[in-house]
């Protein structure tokens, strides 16, 4: 038939410019503490594993931004300094401040202001990515490699083979920060729920059969610094267009794209809105997942930006609306937690409960200032 | 302060060139069957009043379009032809159809296609509205008449003083007809219940102090034919954008800026739920409404069109909600109506309910199909 | 034939709303100093008599914009303070500010900034005009009068038949003012020739029958603020869009819409290449046009205000052309001014030659920076 | 200075995926006929000489697009089918329509339309380019390598190293028709000039220190099929946009870039004046080229076309300009060629006179219409 095309299979670009990678190398071998930031398109299967390869073998440190994490398996976790992005105040941070050259994989500015943790572009920089480099006065690559990513890891690290890089004394410290915050969650009993204590309940949930879709929300910047992930697209973030209500209509796809998966959503309640009308296809389809909305009666990121800003807030607060009854309304199931000690057993049930089901867990955001604030060691730790 | 702005007040037409005003007076002077086409623009208040005085001593019998409706009193009944609009199949549409000559006020093309009734461009056309006519080949006016629309009816008025225009047999059958299908409405007992039952409900508890807002879908032709309105701007229609979802938003609204009407609105099943979520700021608010769903979980505006067009529907399937839970999860009042003696009496609870009501009545949209088809005779009276 | 459309008659609007008539007419009534400011849609003909009408009759003295020249006739000179716009410094400006009443004809933004000669918008202002006010802090009209501009000053003559309007002193010294730059230009002999001398020039070989297209540039403004007009859309001045070339073309078509015209062009050397190749298309439909270009080597314009900006000028010097030896190269008649008295035989020889005929004339640019200053008396005069 | 950018370089593709060269290679191995296409940017120094040492070693035959000339070196021209583009009707198209396989190197669809050489994509094609293909229906590559086109080339060589391409007996038949279109231009001696005559003897003022800069017209399809180049991006052309009038400003921007360069650029009488004010530019930069008018007094490529269609013209005659007249009018020389026979002498004179000349020579356009059709041997040869 005349109006029938055949799939097209994209182009894949090589291992890139031989000279280019050459240089990179050199750079590389010259550098004192090196740091690899990784991005986006670092998370892809097939790339991430030539990635990690790359880092295994060079035993260079990395950070990644939110949407980069899955990269650094679990066993190379002392090699890893966190994911990094936003405010620019992660332990993480400290590590790529104190870089004396950066090679970013798959990398987009959008994930993350070249000028929050590049500002002067004052040390070399690699770009090992599938397009050029953004033009950007914070943001200037010594060396450009334009390449299938995983290929260009794969040709680095031949280059490097014989090459050690120096140890980074900064990782212990910067996992030892991470550590305390994880600790932190662990021992944080009150209810309303402390944020840090959710993201170590999402913790002991996760497999490597879990995909995680997050909505957009201070709830999501929780999230995207310490959910961990060890699989590449485990946690899918918006990022840059931040689209509030994305979560369930992501996740929706996801149980059609990935039906083996373990399948959970996280919103706030304010974005949960935005798109909860999207239950009655969830019913409708029977996708299988669990949603989690952390509800605290307002537009929180906006509230406690509004507050740091102005003193005061000024509409950002709505509700109450009964979510579980929600849910019901619409044929699906609704569990509400009723105190810390029972997530545990609310998010089992809601994962082994067949078609969407809603969780809703009531979270007290009363210390969100601090998530845009200069990190300082006593404060989180 | 520099910053603060004195509101303006828009600057008024008056009542238009006296050369045109002149000809549109000697056009009308020589038509036998003269028709009045009203539009949205001539159902303002002040505006709606002039016109009505000039229908009343001319008894130049009159048609509108659905945002039209309004204009014409409940005592000129006589000598008004109906709502006519979208499919050109409406009683008022013989009237119009058979005139010698049409003169339109405040009628924008958007409301009804121009080639839907003045096909050709036979007759003479008088154009009286704010803004020129459109250059369109089916509608090229005689006359055009660029006025405040009030003081140039005034005008013609006070220029028709001695004439007299012919009496026109075909208003008293078009009346016969629209009485007819109100009466089909009066004796439809069934449940689901049939449309111009609703519609005739709908009228047994409008009166002056009433406002209707109407959301868009198949229901909302029922009611932009047939629920009758005697107050200019009684009825909102959205016409030309059809924006789905407009109902409730539209009537929180309303309860804002006329404070002492009882407010009214409808909407399908399907377009509640583009915009529901706003049932949380009218609960929030304290706005006192009364919401009505026609629920047959269907698209049915694209359900009906897609049958009459390809035989079958596609996408056009949802739910089920329970409205009246979904109601309640947010604060808010919900009754479903079980059976159709029990309709008028769950209106009137309603009404008398504060805060904002969803009350959700099962129709049966079996025949819908008779919406779009050329209007015969038996089929609809 | 269905594709051929009769031409459509723009609707009249009449006279305007009644009681913002009256009110105007109050306004005036009260007023010890008002001006009429004259724009551009108060140059037509029809229109331009009722005003003329409604400045006799009253005696309100009356400035014009660029484009609004043309209006009072040459017996009412004695009532009119000549032509204001650009950078407000102009003999008529002095009128316009102490006016404590404006009414304004025809008048848009785009001719004259508000801001330039309503700042603070403290006095009333009457506007009437085709067309709504644009909303502007510095032109919040008292009234309103939205109307066919012609009607509306007929109606308000009518209001007004008994009304005296006191004498304005100031009108005698504004017209001395501007008989000394009249007779500056009489009695300037140098060669390059002064731009005042060149406007007297225009002047004697400006007749009823003659119409004048002007293109931009520093020779415009001198055109625009001193050459006088006695009749409607006589003098065509590009404004607000400020079209560099326009003049040649604009010519062209005048040929062709006033063929018993007398039909005279002017542009600057930069502006006239800016459209040079239309000669050809002018010499091959047999135009008959005389086109002066004032030659002095630089984009002037742009030149004295790079000058008074910077106190440098750049990329503004251009050229030679020998634009008489261009012209015969197109097959028109090209003529050089070489001394100044020998401007009036040459335009003479020009305007009695058939065809396009280009006269150039070297122009002395020395004190163009006096165009933008502020006014003084013995600057100019 | 924090406002000082330094430059950016471009980041350099590699020599593209292992897999699709190897493909590649695979491809052209089973090829019993295939055929090179050399788009624009195979044209380009570095780039031209892998290509170059590709075909040489291959012995794949050749046609280029109107810019992709210039690849193939004058020892190579047994192998060249010369260019193909616009009309489809080329000799080299007889050569393109028979390969069973096509390698495209540097090719964008916007140079010779896809459905026009490769409708109905019925065999391999091999799509080498520093982006990948767009998405058409006629041109979906089997492989696409996504490279430094240079590097491909090279990376390609190697992997053919062993294999010979089958001779293709009808590049010989193509060469043939090729010099018979030469020849025929030698021969041609009437004046005005036959157009193939005008080639003649632009060919013999072409050195490899000379560029040439090509306007858009009927004159461009004779030059841009049959003026030979061996140098990479020797002929400048404007195809996809064809800007009319571009010819001469690109050639002041070509003497700015190559000084070194003998700068010739070529336009028709129409194209020339769409930017003939530019020549005041050149005079005043004393810019040194030799540009070269087609005279024929129409937009001719307008004008065939239209014959071709509707059997008359309308609108595109103009004229006469007189050329000569108008160089001399703005400083620059004007020679005009009053014989066939002095047209070497006249050129030769215009490339040794310093500043921009100005050369109008009178065309025969009267065999245009041959340029749209169907190449037939006896036609052209």
């Amino acid at each position: 038939d005349d109006c029938v095309l055949t799939p097209v299979t994209p182009a894949e670009l090589g291992a890139g410019d031989a000279d280019a990678l050459g240089q990179a190398a050199e750079v590389l071998k010259s550098a004192k503490a090196p740091v690899a930031l990784l991005g986006m398109m670092a998370s892809r299967p097939g790339t991430a594993e030539s990635i990690r390869a790359f880092l295994k073998q060079t035993g260079i440190p990395a950070v990644s931004t939110f949407q980069g994490g899955g990269v650094v398996s679990k066993d190379m976790t002392g090699q890893f300094g966190g994911r990094v992005g936003l405010f620019g105040n992660q332990p993480g941070d400290r590590l790529l401040a104190q870089a004396d050259t950066v090679i970013t994989f798959g990398y987009d500015p959008i994930e993350y202001d070249e000028s929050l943790w590049n500002a002067g572009n004052d040390r070399p920089v690699i770009h090992v990515d599938g397009v050029p480099s953004d033009i950007d006065r914070n943001y200037r690559p010594a060396v450009e490699i334009v390449a299938n990513i995983g290929a260009a890891a794969n040709a680095l690290s031949a280059l490097l083979a014989e090459h050690a890089v120096p140890p980074n004394q900064l990782v212990a410290d910067v996992r030892a920060e991470l550590d305390g915050i994880k600790n932190r969650g662990v021992s944080e009993d009150p209810f309303p729920v402390h944020p840090l204590r959710l993201i170590e309940e999402m913790r002991k949930i996760m497999t490597p059969g879990t995909t995680v879709a997050l909505d957009m929300g201070s709830f999501h910047i929780w999230n995207a610094r310490y959910l961990h992930a060890f699989r590449p697209n485990q946690i899918m973030v918006t990022n840059g267009q931040q689209t509030l209500g994305v979560a369930m209509p992501w996740t929706i796809a996801v149980t059609l794209a990935r039906p083996d998966d373990t399948v959970i959503s996280v919103s706030g309640d304010g974005g949960f809105h935005f798109s909860s009308q999207e239950l009655e296809t969830a019913v409708r389809l029977g996708c299988n997942f669990t949603h989690i909305v952390w509800r605290d009666g307002h537009y929180n990121m906006f509230q406690f930006q509004e507050q740091l800003k102005y003193g005061r807030d000024s509409g950002v607060s709505f509700g109450p609306i009964d979510n579980v009854a929600f849910a019901k309304a619409h044929g699906a199931t609704g569990l509400a937690v009723e105190n810390t000690q029972g997530i545990a057993a609310t998010l089992a049930k809601a994962i082994n409960t067949p078609g969407p089901t809603i969780v809703e867990i009531p979270v007290d955001y009363s210390h969100n200032q601090e998530l845009a604030q200069q990190l300082l060691a006593d404060q989180i730790v």
